[in-house]
């Protein structure tokens, strides 16, 4: 089957690009630039990702959602929350509808460069925070693919029944270089170790009893 | 309810806003450029309509689209085929999953802008050729609006029940000047009178049993 993936240069989407390199036959990645504080920083990651598998990566810029939409993740919001990913806090930094405007533009692309799926990294551990990482989305907007064109676009969740320590091991088999990974939402010379992003990605490599290869700002 | 409206500039979604302005809180109108031929004719009437309601109207540039997409309505892509609109020849015309695109974009600026509403103008003279403007798209896409957000934003389609000519009523009664929208698919001076959308136009009329107040190339 070939496919598409939806990668933003975090650990997660990276081992989905590596899994579809591995296991499809993939035809593109896609990344998205909509203005968050972190974007510059996931796409250079993204970028060395696409190229150490020689996958085509279309690189796609949304400056208007920086604009016209409010949310602390973006350049024009307030500062990022610090701590544990499930606090409430960190509903400042949801984007409103952010992975159904990421899941209809890799539909479209995927339909324009004859892939049959896109494949998204989504898992268990995605958050209650966030209304369109929920599998009840998912399973909604995956009927929009497959209803809404002629290929009958199919979107893969190879990964949404572990969690991200599952997804890291998964990584490591697969020989993804988790140092050309970024998570921090901060977006700063370093990871931070502080926000939700950089918490959820200390434990996960903990979990996985992995060597966690990122340099952190504050341990 | 507060709603925002996707407004093109053709005949449907005009006939949309001032429906949704006169039914509903419209708090803003969004069109969007995605490099079809008609885009530009398109958004000038756009622009007039929402100035005749006095509604914000944001209009948003999707470049890549014509970059990355493969579709004959685009700038890039070849002629728009002529002859009415169920010809399987318009299917060249088909912008892969713009609708869900369209709307996703709808639904988070709805979201942003404190909206509970997207409205579209979907009809029941949409066309077979175009998988994401099925009745079962649109279901599964209120699906995944309602679930992906924290509103529920939903999706409303006024004119679902409708055939176009019923619209052109519709748009009559509530004072819709139809001299300032666009339909014709290749973007020329004057409608060209002999594409799917001119053909659709003026039969809706005739229909409608309305003055026609379009200039046609070809008559």
């Amino acid at each position: 089957m070939k496919t598409l993936v939806l990668l933003s240069g975090g650990m997660d989407s990276s081992v989905a690009l590596h899994w579809a390199a591995r296991h499809t036959q993939l035809v593109a990645a896609l990344s998205v630039d909509y203005g968050s504080k972190h974007n510059g920083r996931e796409l250079a990651m993204a970028g060395l990702q696409a190229a150490a598998l020689a996958v085509p990566h279309e690189v796609i810029d949304l400056p208007w959602v920086n604009r016209c939409f409010r949310s602390d993740l973006l350049q024009s919001g307030g500062d990022i929350p610090e701590g544990h990913y499930t606090d409430q806090s960190m509903q400042s930094t949801v984007v409103p509808f952010r992975n159904a405007i990421l899941l209809s533009m890799a539909c479209g692309l995927a339909e324009s460069r004859g892939a049959q799926a896109v494949v998204i990294a989504a898992h268990s551990g995605d958050h209650a925070i966030y209304p369109d990482c929920r599998e009840s989305f998912m399973l909604a907007m995956a009927q929009a693919m497959r209803l809404g064109t002629y290929a009958g676009i199919e979107l893969m969740r190879p990964f949404i029944a572990m969690d991200k320590a599952a997804i890291a091991r998964e990584g490591a088999a697969l020989g993804v270089d988790f140092s050309k990974t970024w998570s921090c939402y901060k977006g700063g010379e370093l990871h931070c170790g502080r926000c939700g992003t950089c918490v959820e990605r200390r434990e996960a490599f903990a979990l996985a009893g992995l060597v966690d290869p990122t340099l952190y700002a504050q341990e």
